[in-house]
């Protein structure tokens, strides 16, 4: 299996933040093609410290391949292309193989 | 659903964190009360740009309480004291409902 793990700064505005993540980003996300699951949060804190973050998504694909089709698909350039649309408090992107 | 990331920057000795974190740390959070799943990955990639990780685990409790809980354990206790052995590059511990 093959996480992406996608780890939102805090935006400029939360509300719009999460109103147009809601209604509009996690809807593209959750269709693209390959997608096993996918889960998120907000209002993300630390623990033994301050959270860098205010948002994750989750993924899970059978495969580095699968995701790298899933990226280079028409859903995965829209859902790409969408998130300078919320993401203003900048966004860190990783993915590893579960071991 | 409660979640919680625990995101390892890289280790002095890679090869030391791996099999440290394999044979005695895994053991140890995968024993952690009220833990629904567990799963983890090195070798973390950047999309986008570089990875600020090396390792990421993640791990499902039923609520924020039962993580609580978890970590108050003497389970939890001896799971957290352990981290020094191996996370010489840091970590970043964060925690989050589901939505």
């Amino acid at each position: 299996m093959h996480k992406l793990l996608v780890l939102y700064g805090k935006p400029k505005d939360p509300d719009h933040f999460r109103s147009y993540y809601r209604d509009v980003h996690v809807p593209l996300a959750m269709a693209l093609p390959g997608l096993r699951s996918g889960s998120y949060g907000f209002d993300v804190a630390g623990l033994g410290g301050e959270s860098p973050y205010f948002c994750v998504f989750e993924a899970s694909f059978d495969s580095a391949q699968a995701l790298d089709e899933a990226l280079a698909s028409e859903q995965g350039q829209k859902t790409v292309a969408d998130v300078p649309n919320y993401a203003t408090g900048g966004v860190t992107i990783v993915r590893f193989d579960v071991a």
